[in-house]
């Protein structure tokens, strides 16, 4: 399944922040304007073949009709299996005395969230991030975007079912940590040390059902405000650093 | 100065997030369409006048061009001055056991960034926001969709001069601590107990010399991975919590 970007500042700004691009196809009768140029002029740089299309099928891969003669399909994400992200657990759990962190999204919609978590995730030196294959926001250019990069560097296993991958890394020595209002405890009361799953809800139920039952333990932070919605990105970029802090190696 | 929002979509989205507008420029030969409708409607319902205008008007006020033959003039956002955020930190401060907390933002030059941070910092309970009045982001729009609307329940300063605000502060019990990559304690090692003034610096090149010479202390957040880099609301989030959780009243 490809993902496209239409139209021209979308693309210039997808290869602008180095999302992989597998092709730019360009209607054989767009006008060559600046951002047409600047897009062929970066194609280039960046070795990215552009074919030349009828129009009539820019119209038909359009799934918003905003192309202006031009899309670009992007190179499919890499995922990797649960048992890749586990070596990369232990890998870390190794070389930095016994932590390690992996990020579970239940059903997180928007990609670019997606992206927003991998960026704190990434700069916290988690080993890895869990998705569903269903019903759940996949690295899209949105993706790249918002995690500045970040999750280029970072293990992304899609799975089938979140509770046997909770299992998994159960029987491998991690404890599963979700977070969840419904928590009796906060997160700086809870024990993050060492090996740890935290599980970040959707953006609108939070954790479903089955997942929260599934976690050894949750854990909330504290809203104070009278508007009180932090954004998935903005929880997990708290309960990451959280987690970090309570493993950190003291500085010399 | 008044802020303008342009195009069908960018204006139901900006009626549905109640950002406050103050009336819709409707181009007297626009084609009512079902967005066009949607609109009206939406204006009907929080009572905002809808004003018809001739295209050319719009034409001069729109600045990218982007009408589609409507704009929405939004009101100006009510900033408040430095005494007033020097009141509402007291008041925090009797309420919560000594604790208030402002943030600063050294020169942040996203209105999207700003609005991301304002949304922690009303989750923690922060008593307000100073910012520069020059060449700094304002709240506009994009400020009050990133924010989730937490903007409007966070009194905002705008100053000629952070360090005479920094002063300010001092003088007034507070402890001023610049977020910065040239610390040399991480943030969990600092005391962040009390009243204080978190400096975050802009996206680029984080806190300029002479407001960074003027902090009474300097703290960072550890970036383990190998993109490294937060942005700027990812960053005041975790300092943020981390002021929080030094200050927290124990639960029962």
């Amino acid at each position: 399944m490809a993902d496209y970007i239409e139209g021209k500042r979308p693309i210039i700004e997808a290869l602008r922040t180095n999302v992989p691009v597998k092709r730019v196809l360009l209607a054989d009768n767009v006008k060559r304007d600046p951002l047409i140029e600047d897009i062929l002029r970066k194609a280039k740089r960046f070795d990215v073949p552009v074919d030349n299309v009828p129009r009539k099928k820019l119209d038909d891969l359009s799934e918003r009709g905003s192309h202006q003669g031009v899309m670009a399909e992007t190179k499919p994400f890499s995922y990797v299996n649960v048992t890749t992200v586990l070596e990369e657990a232990e890998k870390s759990a190794a070389e930095h005395g016994g932590r390690a962190l992996v990020v579970m999204l239940d059903h997180i919609t928007d990609a670019g969230n997606l992206g927003a978590v991998a960026r704190s995730a990434e700069s916290v030196g988690a080993a890895g991030i869990v998705i569903p294959n269903k019903r759940a926001a996949h690295v899209t250019a949105a993706t790249y975007k918002s995690s500045a990069g970040a999750i280029s560097h970072l293990p992304v296993t899609q799975v089938s079912n979140l509770v046997q991958a909770m299992d998994r890394f159960k029987e491998n020595g991690f404890w599963v940590a979700g977070a969840s209002e419904h928590a009796e405890g906060l997160v700086w009361e809870a024990n993050l040390k060492g090996k740890i799953v935290l599980v970040m809800g959707n953006e609108g139920e939070g954790l479903s059902r089955i997942v929260q039952d599934n976690c050894d333990f949750l854990v909330k932070l504290p809203q104070v405000g009278e508007v009180s919605s932090l954004n998935v990105a903005q929880a997990s970029t708290a309960c990451m650093y959280e987690w970090l802090r309570q493993n950190q190696v003291p500085s010399a």
